[in-house]
């Protein structure tokens, strides 16, 4: 383990009884704790986010995150919750207070309380300059302040921004320090991961950490939940005899996706394989073809990838989501591989002259109906020339609702090589969740045409009011 | 104030040195504590949003949420934290813990600390029991487990929920707990909140919190700090006087908005809203046109509102944005009355066949270039009839960068009744960003062209760099 102890001014040694260093306790993982930053914390202008991720990463690590704690850009109160953390946990991750305003002090609390100088970490400078200068852009004092550090700290990159994270140890704590701001601070957790492994501070027992996320669609979190209960416990008992702790299972609700991620605690990776393979047979065998994909990628890049392996197309026809299918479709890079475009025909005139809806189809069914989206798809499909077309057309609300057609009504239709198919949904949600579910189950209805093995029901068949997309 | 000393045991004195008993300082408001107790907490498996919503309260009260904290479900790290809470916070909330299972030990751990037993509520009990009668469903003792209350501490209903919360004073703090369900705590607080004013347990110098938000686009968040710097000390004595607190300014980054908030705690609502004018003017003073509005309505709310008055139409033609501009201005009700649709163009050819772009200048100009976007918002609103049509073209990245036209790069335009305007934008972003910048640049050059008085400058005119919409 390396551990720089650098704290040997008296005055500076925390202020706290002897007693209330914390002996490690062997059968409990090793403490973490995090730390977050920030007026706008304090006063709840801002939902912390960065705890929940933090905490995630370091449970993974075998750490067990035992307290969590916050304070304002005050400068005691940081020291003081610094100087505690430390005293109670090995791994300490600080996050907030390193930004360009006058108010972002962390710096100056970790010099404070470690008696360093703060300076300009020069490599950041260097880039800094540089990127300004191809712009033509001149630096300001605001823009250099962002990149302090205390002297002699170990300094982390920051990929995607401007101000460094550092790394400093306070007695038998290892203290890491990031910005605030959320996709800084997990670009720039990766490397620190990696470190914490390196230096045999996380947790000793579990030697391999593997998680598998399991992404489903279609089944509410409820019904996944009763559906999973106690297939942990029912997995092979040689199996489960080979992990160094019992595996764990987790929900998270995407919306409308259900993530089922699975944690293999293990005593090495061949077992801890064995039981994520193993459990993931079981959870396709209780969700069947509810379950669209396993892994980081969510239903645009699965559905993108598999229309760009066979060369396939894509167009879009939208009223209610109003360009949020096109939006998610093209929010995958290299989209413009499989997406052609399409049209976001909101008002009744633009379905008909873009898209060919007929009058009379109007008319007669209105806007909202089966006919309708399937000539939206297919019109798409043929005026754009691609291989599919998929429409919805629906009442997002909150207002527009009828009795036949309440709010949160949505057709759907996907118009392919061998025909067209539509689909109804009601969602009894909000505006943004009705537009979300519906562009969502478009793209599902189009994953399910490519995907032939997720015909499979779930085991037992599908309850009533269990299958919503 | 109330304040029932219940601690009488040696044993159970917070175990801390006399000297961190903070004495209360006149000069910062008094300091509230929260404590969100939960294992799924630790592990980062949900996001806490307790916290944020508790810290607006608190702050609305007139306290000063100095720090937070978090355990998870084991008693001696709750002791520990509520002890230290109760030593350096005047009003100590803490939410979760409370539920039926046998992980909820917050209320074991309260009766540990102020050496109570635990008893069940009594009227809680009546109204389960009753409530189960009806449905004809058998109370189980996990049902009961629930309603575990420390005895004799002051008992709080709980409107929409089985668990109710408490309040036990801990030397000169007042605790209050809650159950960790968000719309439970939200229901239960509003009596406490009441109860602290009551107790004389909030700030009491506020009479009146009044805030406003002036939403800026086009200018950097460090460039607004900047430019505001000092704006406070600078408001008329005599306005500053007759606040019961200094007024405060709040940043907070809504991508790529950033939003500026003035907090005024004043002795009456008078004083509040004067001093809310005079910031509001010197606002607008500083950073000109790049001020869009004032409050929680968002740019496609704001440009929706004028377009609604005028009695005037969009439609949009979309690129690199892929449908992202049309699903933020859909995203508002109401929008049908003025939003008529668009094409989202994603291949060259759906630019030719759909809005008219000619194969001439996606030959001489390419798809990103001013010459195309312009035929992209003449053809859009040409084709869909509308009075203003407003088209992207650019490279969202990570690939796709040329020198000429480097990653970021996005052209925009806008064509309406006095002819088309267009405008090039480089954001050295990742994709996400540089289509959320890119759809909300066409909103703001809209929005300009709706709003004479966004033509002001900043005083001083922007500096070289400064604006980037």
């Amino acid at each position: 383990m390396l551990h720089t102890v650098r704290l040997t001014a008296p005055s500076l040694r925390p202020n706290l009884p002897a007693q209330m260093y914390k002996s490690p306790d062997e059968n409990r993982p090793p403490a973490a704790e995090i730390l977050t930053i920030g007026d706008e914390l304090g006063r709840g202008e801002i939902v912390d986010t960065n705890t929940a991720w933090l905490a995630q990463q370091l449970t993974e690590l075998g750490l067990q995150v035992r307290y969590r704690s916050g304070t304002n850009d005050q400068l005691e109160d940081i020291c003081e919750a610094l100087q505690r953390a430390a005293c109670r946990a090995r791994v300490v991750v600080v996050s907030g207070g390193l930004g360009p305003t006058e108010d972002d002090i962390t710096v100056e609390a970790a010099c404070a309380l470690w008696r360093l100088p703060v300076v300009i970490d020069p490599a950041h400078e260097a880039r800094l300059r540089s990127r300004f200068a191809e712009r033509g852009v001149p630096l300001t004092p605001n823009n250099l302040r962002q990149l302090r550090v205390p002297q002699g700290a170990e300094v982390i990159e920051n990929p995607v921004g401007l101000a460094p994270g550092f790394r400093l140890d306070l007695g038998p704590a290892a203290c890491w320090f990031f910005p605030g701001v959320p996709r800084e601070l997990r670009a720039m957790f990766t490397s620190v991961a990696a470190r914490i492994r390196e230096h045999g501070l996380a947790g000793a027992e579990a030697a391999v950490v593997l998680r598998r996320t399991f992404r489903v669609i279609g089944l509410g979190e409820s019904h996944v939940d009763h559906r999973l209960r106690g297939m942990l416990d029912g997995l092979p008992a040689d199996l489960l005899a080979r992990q160094a702790q019992r595996p764990t299972l987790h929900f998270r609700l995407s919306f409308p996706e259900v993530l089922v991620t699975v944690v293999a605690r293990s005593r090495d990776s061949v077992a801890a394989r064995e039981l994520l393979d193993s459990v993931g047979i079981e959870v396709r065998r209780r969700l069947g073809g509810a379950v669209y994909s396993e892994g980081e990628d969510d239903l645009p890049v699965v559905v993108g990838r598999k229309l760009a392996a066979r060369g396939e197309t894509l167009a879009v026809a939208e009223s209610c989501t109003g360009g949020l299918l096109g939006a998610l479709v093209t929010a995958v890079p290299g989209s413009s591989a499989y997406f052609l475009g399409g049209v976001i025909a909101y008002a009744d005139a633009v379905k008909q002259a873009l898209l060919g809806v007929s009058a009379d189809t109007l008319a007669r069914h209105g806007a909202v109906s089966e006919p309708c989206v399937r000539q939206m798809a297919e019109g798409v499909r043929h005026r754009l020339g691609a291989v599919w077309g998929a429409a919805l057309s629906g009442i997002a609300g909150p207002t527009g609702g009828s009795v036949d057609k309440p709010v949160g009504t949505v057709h759907l239709a996907l118009a392919g090589p061998t025909g067209t198919v539509a689909r109804r949904m009601i969602w009894p949600g909000d505006r943004d969740q009705v537009r979300r579910i519906a562009a969502l189950a478009a793209l599902n209805l189009l994953d399910r045409a490519l995907s032939p093995e997720r015909a499979a029901p779930p085991e037992g068949g599908a309850a009533p009011g269990e299958e919503r997309l």
